[in-house]
């Protein structure tokens, strides 16, 4: 299965890592990352990362959507968030980190559905769509094939939720230990919720 | 103060980006990504980073040395050790995650210090040197200038820990909060330990 990892300048550099960690462990996954043009990307902490054009991302498989202060321009990205929809409009399984809920919000592909996303920038993540049933006490948040995250680390969190839903829950606990990560399996204990 | 993240072919990505993500979130730190020659290095779950020759990493401030599976060619290859010592004598702080303190080891610059590391490949970490003290419960060691944390994500511990010890626990507190991580602060808490 692809994991398609979308990548733009200013990305929270965890919001990425955490999930690819975890799901590259599978070796049924296949992961590349990609940024609306390809080429460099670098991240909000200043790392450099080579990325391929969007284009050419399968249409398929899993969607990984970080979140990060290039949010903030992306959200106004007719361009980004066209390319964006027609992705994860045909993707198996969308998944978002922080305020990459921000950017499908925008897009459209939240309406109707439940979402959450950093609880430190809720209220403008929550302004870009009153579509969208907002969730602001939740680790991280499924609604039929979109998973979202809360802030940067629980991003490990739903990524080993999800290979739970998808392969087991023995796949999850045993990437969670190989990885010396203590999971936090419940989506509704948020510590961190105001 | 400069963080130097020392990367390699089939460097953990975690192992590098945790701690990038806790330590760039301060802003005293200027963070740079280097390899032995510089230019593009593949992950071992496959995602390239672009980094700059070694030979330019400034001879002071914070070492960051990830582990992974390339580890296991680097502990046979001297022009590498001789590089890592060369800048590792030099700098204040040199943190290592993972498999990271088999380098450090094999290049003896751990020769009567603790150290730990990743607890499933231990027995090989620690048949790089008999000059080591080795923990082996530990989510990570202090010792000196140097920090060496044990598998993957122990290293986010260690890097909340480090700030801690340099900047005081307020600023840790509010790095682990702000990437929503909850801090395992005790580094005697190794629930991991075999």
């Amino acid at each position: 299965m692809h994991v398609n990892v979308i990548l733009f300048d200013g990305f929270e550099t965890l919001d990425a890592f955490g999930p690819i960690e975890v799901l590259a462990r599978d070796n049924r996954h296949l992961l590349n990352c990609y940024s609306l043009a390809g080429g460099k990307i670098v991240s909000a902490q200043g790392t450099e990362i080579i990325t391929r054009p969007l284009s050419e991302a399968s249409r398929d498989g899993v969607m990984l959507l970080p979140g990060g202060r290039g949010t903030r321009a992306l959200v106004n990205d007719d361009d980004f968030l066209r390319s964006l929809r027609n992705l994860a409009e045909n993707t198996q399984y969308c998944l978002s980190v922080c305020t990459g809920s921000a950017l499908l919000a925008k897009a459209g592909l939240l309406d109707g559905k439940k979402a959450t996303s950093n609880k430190k920038v809720f209220d403008w993540v929550a302004s870009n769509s009153d579509k969208v049933f907002w969730q602001r006490k939740a680790r991280w948040v499924t609604d039929g094939k979109f998973y979202t995250a809360s802030g940067v680390s629980a991003g490990i969190d739903m990524a080993l939720s999800f290979l739970a839903d998808v392969y087991g829950k023995d796949i999850a606990k045993t990437v969670a230990k190989d990885i010396e990560y203590i999971w936090n399996e419940k989506s509704d204990d948020d510590p961190f919720a105001v």
